[in-house]
């Protein structure tokens, strides 16, 4: 109940910090006799690694995943599955100023308010980028069980350092270090990213995703709406400013015999919708884009205040990604995924009346 | 758990559809022995009730709040608290085509694939917009506990039609019919929603929302942040197509170094954050912005299907809001406040420790 | 959250004061387009009614049903359904002593202390169990479902006064004034029953449960096991001090080779375990006890203190029910419908995998 | 949502199979900055872990508690707080029987009708008693918290193989292998307990649980009220048949005027609600008991059936507790401790209003 839950019947919880002994996700409510694939998850896992490429951070992440329970003989149990990564041995580790000094763009003083002037501030503790590792596993989860209905969820960069890509090819998009939908456009991000990272600096983007044959019906009114749960999902990831769906913002200057998806025989003559209406799915494709705000970890020196209310100035080291988009793509799958595989299983109560 | 809930402690269950019997909220949670004013809930219905203007409907609805339950000698009783709409005599009312007809850019057709083919369309049932009257009635409720400790909501139209606000006055903004923050500019909406109008057409537009002297330490990491619940409470009004926060989608176009709010002893030196970092508020207001679809209720002739899956045009008649903004500032006021409340209630366990 | 919801899928969330305006119920999760009898539930309501004989107390109360949403052309909608009861008019009343003196027995003392010493003492308020009545509304909405899948649930006295059944004939438990499975008990119980009345006093009894056709593989481990469930639904009523199931507090005398229920091709061959093994149906009948203590309200003089924290004495006035078991019948009915109905929508979900 | 949480805002969520790899648990919603002992914690592991004695099985098990989150240089971060068990290596060991052939008085049965058919076999798996040293750790937790309130919480066998203890002598408790509260009858329940163990065979009790200390105002009316909540707790322990609070099943047989508790300036003049009126914590002591049934792991033949439907007879091997009492006691306190851990953070709402 207090945040660290997502979900009704395909319930997640997750735990651990980013320097501590481990992180993980406990998923109550996963069908039970389902033949999971922990080699399709661990596939999840290395797309989200750090590691990959320039455009993310070099640094070396244990995340080889592991099953505690839930899973016997191949098959879901029903039961809690648990899935957990083991951190590598980071005690020995020289965390410097971030011990004492609040660092801008970072939970570091929001933590410090909440709970009571205490925190694990060891590469951010549970607010750092990786506790999304835990969610990547159950999200793997969930797309092995969406996929036996044939849904299909795929993200991917869709502008960065404010390069936009003008096509969409969808097969390039593993291809290249950028995750984009187009190839021409990933080079352009990938100069302009070589350009930021010699300034130390780091670059924001827009990670669109499409969701392709969910059935109609899913979303749970009035407020459990479908587009309300992923909007949820997807600002729950610390990196996100703003999530839009269908014609999005531009739907603030469109009229309403421009914005209302017309149909026919054929089907929706037009997708302003973004496949969700009033909260529902429609069964057209679920189009939605998630701002991403550049990485706050730079190596420029910037103002900010210690632990003990003085004024002082904080360079962030260690190597961080430059831009978050490439890893942040597997991640808003996941999220995507769990929320669908939620709203599935909500659904089938309506199967009570023949 | 099906959707008509929000909130963990201070938590919300509206009820009702659009021509049924009534409207309302059970509340449960309100802390005991507040001095509670029905006045001033009744005013923010009043704010939110169509016919105030030529910008929205001249339809008339009745929206007299009765208290049921939990209110007792002029303070809330802790039990919960029970604000009801009722109604008035609908029943003689002709439908017309949208009986057997799905209304483009409305709930039609989702809820009769998530429902088993079965829904009230008496004007819309359950996914009408009239569904946020229960809302803004639980809203009151939030605000009035909120001002105890200081904290005011503040929501206004932005931009509506293409027309954008260039400056902003606080004190104008229930002045003029748009409910927009720049009296210049409302004069312009208005021309523009005049002309669209005459076309039977209507326009969207952009309302944002700022929250002034909120504390510190309010959200709940990792799923439950701050802005992931706004997120989820601005997207489960059926209009919303948008939402971002603090630099939001420009945030896309920037530098970490651009990006990033610095501190010194008088506070950040910017708020490109938004006043929530890492999930969690940070003392600085709070703003964000929401798109707002144009009202998909228009009196032109569209194509659609009919519950015997022919093709059929409809042409939606009745008196609808050219223009949903303004009605929706206070709806927006509303859901912030409710997600506000709930989240200082759960933050009252971390005085646990002393 | 805070106490008034019940339930996951099938979710009941009831409100209302004994001498307020309204008590009532809103159910989210009702499955769509079930063809439900409003009239059924007013059966429902009746049986619980006061004034049915001299076992129950000559109050009147006005106990019509009244459904405000969620129900259109006869079927279910599968958005929340309401149902009210309104309270006449109870204003003038003279509620003497209990504005100031905390009646034993009751939660006037424990309310106090809860919610900021302030309450409404109107007829108990909320802790009157007058609150009953909304979840046998809710209750009857379950029954009525459960019955297209053939499962039966059927609670009676088995013991008052003292008095024990020895005999059980279910077509005579409706005849009777107790509602107990034994005409013979009954009567002598009826003959207790008038004894203490003369002296102004209550008796208390046990009330039996039996659930019949309910299919295995209900209840969810670890900790909603069914019979947990049950437990808490039942002990939730302010009346009950004890719960047990199958063999109950005997199985503490009893060998594991006594209480393990053996079986063989034609089934179990005993049912110590009650119908509910680990937490989960068996498919055999499931059987419970509840233990009623005997109404509070007493005509007799009693120690007891006021809000000023003064010594005083008090002697409870009114028409109250000589025995509770007769009018608790229903309600726990109500209430294992509740619980059974949400344990199998949420048993859907294991459905997902063929 | 599917089981395996228990609370609101202390929220533990448990996993882990008997012989897989781990058991565990998250706690979400643990008080930031609390100096926690894991002494302490591994204290109530050692209470609960089997081979202490002859009343217990000499079964060996990892019982050696690992914090993986949530804690930091001695204090809790407010974050997940995660405490688990890993098993030993348990692959190699031969599962016989069980396999194939459904164990009277287990969940074997009731697990492969729920779960399609398959299930984790090994030691019962998630159904085993070993699934409470998850809840252990977590009372521990919880226990330590409500003891900086100077709460306390004592369970003893009040009753074993049809002895029953006449006396309470608190510090004879932990002193005796059945953990009675009177030494007299202690030994022999002993003596009862070795004649049954030659004949393989098992026996049951009651466990009496105590908490004093505890402030008036908690339990949430009307669903959660506080002895619906400990009855439900104390009913998910696969081994409790009943449950009673107060005067409990003898107040079938009591009228008002002896079951009501009047008061004076002194306090209650006794305590037959057993420290709960209308839900909610009076400020008396609390005191309840738990019908435990005897071990159903017993070498004695039985007829059961197996997977393929057909008739069978099992001979339960290995070594089993032949009375849970003794070890069922620090896991009854576990689960006391969290549910009041949750009502007293539940509670701080009514606070907000001074």
């Amino acid at each position: 109940m207090p945040g660290s839950n997502y979900g009704k019947i395909f319930k997640i919880t997750t735990f651990g910090e980013s320097h501590g002994e481990a992180l993980g996700v406990v998923i109550d409510g996963v069908p039970a006799g389902f033949e999971l694939s922990l080699e399709k998850i661990q596939l999840e896992m290395d797309r989200r690694k750090p590691g990959q490429s320039d455009a993310t951070t070099p640094r070396k992440e244990s995340d080889t995943i592991k099953c505690l329970s839930g899973f016997f003989q191949g098959k879901t149990t029903g039961t809690p599955l648990t899935l957990v990564l083991f951190n590598g041995n980071t005690r020995s580790q020289d965390y410097g100023d971030i011990v004492e000094k609040f660092r801008p763009g970072h939970g570091d003083w929001t933590y410090f308010k909440k709970y009571n002037g205490h925190r694990d501030w060891r590469g951010g503790g549970r607010s750092s980028g990786r506790e999304t590792a835990a969610r990547t596993a159950a999200g793997a989860v969930a797309k092995q069980l969406l996929q036996t209905m044939g849904v299909e969820i795929q993200a991917y960069t869709k502008e960065a350092g404010g390069i936009e890509c003008t096509q969409y090819i969808r097969e390039e998009i593993e291809k290249n270090p950028m995750r984009a939908c187009d190839p021409v456009a990933a080079e352009k991000m990938m100069v302009k990213l070589h350009e930021l990272m010699k300034e130390h600096n780091s670059m924001g983007g827009i990670v669109e995703c499409r969701i392709t044959n969910l059935p109609p019906g899913l979303g749970e009114p009035v407020f459990d709406k479908l587009d309300a749960e992923l909007a949820k999902a997807i600002f729950s990831l610390g990196t996100v400013k703003g999530f839009e769906i269908g014609s999005g913002f531009a739907a603030a200057k469109m009229t309403g015999k421009e914005q209302n998806d017309e149909r026919d025989k054929n089907g929706f003559l037009s997708n302003n919708a973004g496949g969700i209406i009033a909260g529902i799915s429609s069964g057209q494709d679920i189009v939605f884009r998630a701002a991403i705000k550049p990485t706050p970890s730079i190596s420029i020196e910037q103002k900010t205040m210690d632990i003990n209310n003085n004024e002082t100035t904080l360079v962030t080291h260690g190597r961080h990604d430059p831009c978050i988009c490439p890893r942040i793509v597997p991640v808003i799958e996941a999220m995507t995924a769990i929320v669908l595989m939620d709203m599935v299983l909500l659904q089938k109560r309506n199967e009570f009346v023949k």
